[in-house]
This record gives C-alpha cells, structure tokens and sequence, in this order.
C-alpha cells in the first residue's frame, strides 16, 4: 500500500468511526482545537518566524512575490492569530448542517422515510501559502463532520508542521479519531492522492487558477471550486449613471485580486456619447486602464474631457481578442459596447466564467431577462459583484466559491459540505418487503403522506 | 469544429435561449410532444417491428439475449406505448422544480439576494435498448428545463430515428428552440461528447455497469448515476424471524436483475443454530443458491432439516473472497456470519457499493448505529433494500439511482436536475457598492434579514 493509500484509508476508517458519534462530540472537538492552539500560540509563531525569514530570502532572490511573504506572515496584522481562534468559536456556533430531515414520508402503515443531511466523507483541501487556512478548513470539517486531508503550500511547512501536531494532540483528548484530520507536505503525494477515489470523496483546491484547471484534469474524484473568476458589469440603455459609476467602480477596484471583481465591462451603445464618458473619468480617476473596442474607443477619443486628461494616453488602448477571455486580477479593465441587453447576456454567456456578473438598468425586463438568461452562480441588478462572497450572503463562513453546476454553486457555506441519506424505517410486525405494493389483487399503494421535516428523529 | 462539437454547441445554445421562456412553455412542448407521439403511435410501432425483426436474427445467431429483445419491443405488454404517453403527462403534473427560492435575505436597505432553483443545462444521457426511454428523458428534460443530448442502443436505431422526427417536430410548433432535444446514434459520438465540458454539464448514463464505468473513466464532466448496485441485508442478533424471511426474501428475489436487490447476506453468528437455518430454507424454496462462508455452510450442514433437502447439494455452495463484491443480479446470494453489528457496518462499508444496505433488529441503538455508520444512500431498518426507488419514494418520477456524494445521492427525481443561482437586486438610489459595508468609520452591517421562501417573485 502506498503512503497516499494509506493516509487516504485512515481518513476513510476514520470518518466511518466517527460517523457513531454525537454531534456534540464535534463541539468539544472544536473547543479543544481552539484551546490547543491557544495554549501554542508561542510554538507556532516561532515556527512561523523561521518560514518568513526563508520567505524573506526567496522574495530577495526574486524567487517570491512580496504579497505571497505577507500572506504567510500569522502577525501581518496584530490581531491575526486572535482572528484565527475566534473563527472556531464563529464556525462551532453555526447551526448544524447534519442530521436535518429535509424530505420524509409515511410510505405505509408503519413505514417511514426520512431523507437527513449528514457528511460527504472525505475531503482533501489543497492550498497555497496562508497557514491559518489549516484552521479554518479544519474547524469547517469537524463542524461538518468530514474527514480531510490538508496540502498547504511549502512556504509554510514549518508553521504547517507544528499546527498538525497541536491539531492532532487536541484530536486526541477527544473522541474524533486521531486521523481524523491529516496534513501532508510533498507535491508528490498530491498526484497520488487525486487517484484514492476509493477513499476520497471531495477535492476542494483553493488557490491559483493554474493550481485548479491541473486538478481539474487530473482527478476522478468531484472537484469543487472555481479556476476563473471573470466577471463582467452591463451598462444597460436605461441605467442611471450615479448607479452605473457606482457599481462598476465598486466592482472594479474594491480588491482587484479577488474572483469577484468586474474584468469586462460591456456598454450599450446608446450611452457611449452621454454616460461611457463620465463613467470612463471615474475609472481613470481610480488608475484603471481601459482596453477598448473601437467603439468605446473613440467615443473617448471624442470627448477632449476626456482625450485631455493627462492619464488617457497612458491608460487607454486598444483592446485584443484575448482580453475579454482574460481575469487581469490587475487595475485593467476590457470596455466593449453591445447593441442590446440580449447581445450582452450572449457575450457573457460565452466569454465569463459563470461566476457572478451584473447589470445596471432601470429596465425591469431587462434584468428579468439577464438575471433569467446568464448562466452564472451570481446575477446582479445594479449591485456590485464583489457581493459574491459567503459572509456577505449571511452564510457565517466560506468555503469557496463554486463555478460548477452540480451540487454547489456561488459561494459555499457547511450546507456545501454535506449530503443526505434516506433513512427507511419499519415498525410493522413483519418488517416490510415490496411484494404487497402494486395495482394487482391483494396489493395496496403507497401513502406517501408528507412528515415533519427538521431535526432528524433517530 | 467537429460534429460533437457541433451538437454540444447548438445544444448549450439552445439552453441558453430556453431560458428566457416562462415555465408555461415547457408545460405546452409536453402536451404536443404527447400528440405528436399520439399521432404517430403507428409509424413508431412499425419502426419498432423493423428493429425487432433485425433483433430476432441476432438473438437466433445467439448475439443478443432474449430479455434484451424483449426491453426493445415497444408492444411487449399491451398498454406499454400508452403507458410512455402517460408518462408524459404524470412528469407535467409535477411541481416545477425551477425557480424556488431556497434561501432569501434582506442584506441592506434595498438591497436582497435570493437563492433560485433553475436547470443545470445540457444534459448528456446514454442509455442501452429500451426505446421508450428517449420519450421519458425528454419529458423529464423538458420539465426541469435542460436541454438534452440522448444516445440510445443501436439495437433501437430504427425507432429512435422515427422518434427524434416526431419528438424535433413537436418542438418546432413550440417556443422551445428545435436543438433542445438531440439525439445521436453512434458509438463513436460518444467518446468525442464526453470531451464537450464547454459545453455539456452533466452526464447521466443509465445502462450496464461497465457502460457506466467507462464513461466515470472517460469525461471530465460530471456523471450522475451507478456502476454497481451491491446491496446488502445484516440479520441482527435481535431479529425476529418472520421480519428476517420476510424482508431478506423481498430483497432478494421480487427482481433479481434489479440494482436495488441484495447480494449479500450477513447474518449474527448466535443465529446459526437458530433463526439461519429457517431462512435458509425459505431462500432455497425461493431457488436462490447460496454461497456460505465456513461458518454458515457448517451451520446448513449439521441441520439435517437443511442438509436432507434436495436442493441442498445443488444450490448451498462454499463462498469465495469475491462473492463478497460480486453484483450477481441472479439468484445467488452470498452469505457470511459476522460477530457483531460493528463487524456488519465495517463489512458493508467496505465491500457495498454504497446503494441501499438494510438491518433486520429489534435493538434500537444498533438500528440507529446502523443508520448512522454505514455509508449509503439507504439505509434501511427492517425493510427490504427493494424499496429504493424514486417511484416509491413519492417522487413521481426517477432519473436514476446515484451512489455519488455530491449533488444528488440514492433515487433522483426533477430535483436531481436542478441547480441554483444566487439573484442580488438593489433598488436604492445609487445602486449597492461593497465599500461601504465593514467596521470601520461610516460603514455599516450587513443585515441578513430572512425573506420569504417558495416561488420566485422575478
């Protein structure tokens, strides 16, 4: 067996152990965590120093960008470790997402279905450079009763190496089996791990776009999460252009590292003369360089408010092909001008990546229309799509952001992390086959009368 | 652009045009796809006998069993085409799974966000033999509002060329876009379909096991469905007897080739002088062939009750480490006596495929055990395993049966066909940008406010 085998096997015989218990058990695992990591506060900092000072050396060798040594840094801001424990006690009070009856039917005289939410099983989260993230995703798998197996980046090994120890030592004091919650540190055993779809029933990469497409391709087992995050803003005929400013603006600049930020801009063409200008001066006044079609282009061109700026020579340029199929994740922004609402929903649909996109309008059956017709997990009416996130959708935390269509889609909240099992129970003296139901003589049908849903009962 | 990718293209177009119809319209394409079948009832049944015929050969030629001649034969029970007409009309008089709001919050002053149930997309489902099927995914496809790519047997080539014709005629006096509903006819197709993930979102293969193995081997896109159906039925220490016949006979024998129907036989080993030999005798009055472990063949073989019959030396045989995998889907059952419930639940974990597994027991902790830690879609209390299924579960109608962990696990009704997107919609003056929420000065909360659930009110 080899050693991706049977770290996947333990998570596997470790989630079926735990499987038996209360979920009660999952809180004072949570508790035990936090108190742990509490207690090593020290330890892990000073791990965590020696894996900066390697980071500091890669970033002088030009081997590392300085935004990826921040990331790593547990103290880049004072109340960051602090954070990190109160996200346990954020993620222990949430309400469970396990053993809720969410269909259940008396099919016969003593026989009841019951379909409950319980885990998926086994995930693997695999992830670049922040260490709290081992926290964080360890927290959502006790609360959600999943197993996991973590691969955070080698930047962090050292920081990585002593969490899994504290982690695993509070697992201990608890009932949750020891391998409950597993770490590893190589690349290589991530290729090994992507084929345990025995064992492993969940891949969630959170990370670089290229980190997500390689194992997307790699892996049998589902994968959920989301490679790109091209989202795109249109200016309606109708929209009004405080509105329009504003949710582009929103959208563009708030943190343009983010997958929810606008990376194309679509304009209806009625408006290049009137609002595309002043909605062009706001962009370039937040240092946003526009690429754009020939139309958006020398409607600007056009207008001296705007050719005499001094930003709009080195700020404005033509656009290519490529830039509205690409996430700039950069203060760049591709402009083209569509002749219809219908026009834009088809550009969209074609070129985003089902992420979250918007429209700004007045029209209502315009934003019927492109909230009904973009195939995407978010669609806005005059809102920015930085909303797109789980704690602004009230889900209490996130797991990531999905751009699949099965199972989970947008941002995703514990619900994401589980499933349901049907339940078939029955209390009749002979227990109950099938063999009596049906049309035929001396066969009944089903009831299928509706029971209470909620807390599952058993 | 290849002819797969062709079909999937027109397929993704269709959907994407789909969507701006009202759901009304999907309840007209149903009403005239049932009259043009209607209408067409002889020249369908004509193909039909064509296809028969060319079966008859193969099967005298001894390349094709006679239970696969008669899944081909449109007229093998007298009401059989009106029945698929029916059909029909039972998935119309369903509740629209689209367009349900599932989660709904107030996140600022004019400001909401809700979730809504809408289609997946384009369906890609490959199926063997029966005609009749291409009418119920059509159905199915068009009331959960996906478009479909179907790829029948082409031992049914003939019936389902007439029927694509009737089926793409119907549309055409629709608003549905006449590509909605495709069908392709060769092998080869295939193989280039599963490489459309640009365009195709979902697979469901409904067919053979190895049908469905090779297809969860060959696409990146995700497949919904079963390779094996490896159920398994444990006689708990506690069992009653007439409840174990009962239940471990309906599980066995009411339909063998049946995904749902036991394979396996656990049973208490303090039940081998007792319960063990009377529900043996009950499985070999019912001829299905048992192959015993050491433990419960010596069991047999010291009950002279048993061990006198004249069945006995025929059908109780010695088992082998593979009969504990093997889906036999025939009269065979293999048997093992297992020292605990614990031991049951690790078994079942790790040699089910993870369909239905039930418990026979009158002990409430290891009933709810049961339930708990084995990992299934079903998991069934004194209840045979026959009863999954989505008509029994009061679905009204059954995709198919998933042993996935994501998205849709155990039978799948409309709702297996149904994803959601998140809708953000602002009526303040200015729009909503993100900025303005946080902690800091002059920012505000989100709200979260609960709202409404059920249909959609845009």
């Amino acid at each position: 067996m080899s050693s991706a085998e049977q770290i996947a096997k333990q998570a596997k015989d470790s989630f079926d152990a735990s499987q038996l218990l209360d979920a009660h058990e999952r809180h004072r695992a949570l508790v035990a965590l936090k108190d742990a990591l509490t207690a090593a506060k020290a330890d892990i900092l000073q791990a965590n120093k020696q894996d900066i000072e390697d980071a500091r050396a890669q970033v002088a060798a030009g081997k590392m960008s300085s935004s990826l040594l921040k990331r790593l840094d547990l103290e880049s801001s004072p109340s960051k470790y602090d954070d990190m424990l109160q996200g346990i006690l954020d993620v222990d009070s949430l309400p469970d997402p396990t053993g809720q009856v969410t269909y259940a039917r008396t099919l016969d005289e003593g026989l009841e279905l019951h379909r409950v939410t319980c885990p998926i099983g086994v995930l693997l989260v695999i992830f670049e450079a922040r260490p709290e993230v081992i926290v964080n995703i360890t927290a959502l798998a006790i609360k959600s009763g999943n197993a996991a197996i973590l691969k955070g980046g080698k930047e962090s090994n050292n920081t990585q190496a002593v969490m899994t120890k504290v982690i695993q030592g509070a697992l201990a004091t608890t009932a949750l089996p020891p391998a409950y919650i597993q770490t590893v540190s190589t690349r290589n055993e991530i290729a090994s791990l992507l084929s345990q779809d025995r064992y492993i029933d969940l891949v969630i990469p959170r990370g670089s776009n290229s980190l997500v497409r390689s194992i997307q391709n790699d892996s049998r087992i589902p994968v959920m999460g989301h490679a790109d995050g091209l989202c795109a803003v249109f200016v309606d005929e109708t929209a009004v252009e405080k509105k329009a400013i504003n949710v582009v603006v929103d959208s563009k600049t708030t943190y343009t590292a983010a997958c929810n930020s606008a990376e194309t801009l679509l304009i209806h063409e009625k408006l290049l003369p009137t609002l595309w200008p002043k909605l062009a001066s706001s962009l370039l006044a937040a240092n946003i360089a526009l690429r754009c079609d020939p139309a958006t282009l020398s409607a600007l061109s056009s207008d001296p408010s705007i050719s005499s700026l001094p930003s709009f020579s080195s700020l404005v340029t033509p656009s290519t092909a490529e830039d509205y199929d690409t996430e700039f994740l950069e203060l760049i922004l591709a402009v083209k001008a569509v002749p219809s609402c219908g026009a834009a929903i088809a550009h969209i649909n074609n070129h985003s990546s089902h992420h979250t996109d918007s429209i700004v309008t007045e029209d209502d059956a315009n934003a019927r229309a492109f909230c009904r017709g973009i195939d995407s997990a978010g669609v806005y009416v005059n809102a920015s799509t930085r909303f797109a996130d789980g704690f602004r959708y009230g889900f209490g935390t996130e797991v990531g952001v999905s751009t699949g269509k099965t199972h989970a889609r947008g941002p995703v909240g514990l619900e994401g992390l589980v499933i349901y099992k049907y339940q078939v129970r029955s209390t009749a003296a002979e227990g109950h086959g099938t063999a009596v139901f049906g049309t035929g003589a001396g066969q009944r049908p089903f009831l299928h009368t509706p029971l209470p849903l909620g807390d599952s009962p058993f």
